[in-house]
């Protein structure tokens, strides 16, 4: 199991257009093997930061996800709305987690 | 429910420090009131990379463990092994999320 986040920033007053978007790729996104979390967040009080938690059960996974037309689709979506390229990072777990439901 | 990351960098060979540290406290700390998940992640291939991945059920009780003696000792304890203060950012949830264990 691996976390990633993903840190975009839109332009301004795309924030209900990237919402959108996430909301459209999402449900496609879980049913991805080995997609066990892709949930969006906004930075608090804040309307153009934002974070998508994800989780994935290995590597390979998330690798396949990258390889996807679905995810080559939801990243031209984004290039219209953010203000820079997302920023990416993968963790590996240290010590005991929570499970997810 | 809100998720908190706390993005934390070790001064050099402090990690394993820093994660004995966090095992220590995490325990105690899923237990006190709204915790709904509080776990190490290590950035891939770094080794003094860190985030917290955090879930509360309520601003109130982020508040609430903010005031408790467990993070006061728990910062003490990063103190001395991290490189500058913890970067902590609280979000709000954006549409559906997936359950937590």
């Amino acid at each position: 199991m691996i976390n990633v986040t993903a840190a975009i920033t839109v332009k301004p007053g795309q924030g209900p257009a990237l919402e959108a978007a996430f909301a459209a790729a999402r449900p496609d996104t879980l049913q991805e093997p080995g997609c066990l979390r892709y949930d969006l967040q906004r930075v608090r009080r804040s309307d153009d930061r934002y974070l998508v938690l994800e989780t994935w059960a290995s590597p390979a996974a998330l690798k396949e996800h990258g390889s996807t037309e679905r995810f080559a689709d939801f990243g031209k979506a984004l290039s219209e709305i953010v203000a820079g390229a997302p920023d990416v990072t993968v963790y590996e777990p240290v010590g005991e987690q929570v499970a997810l439901g």
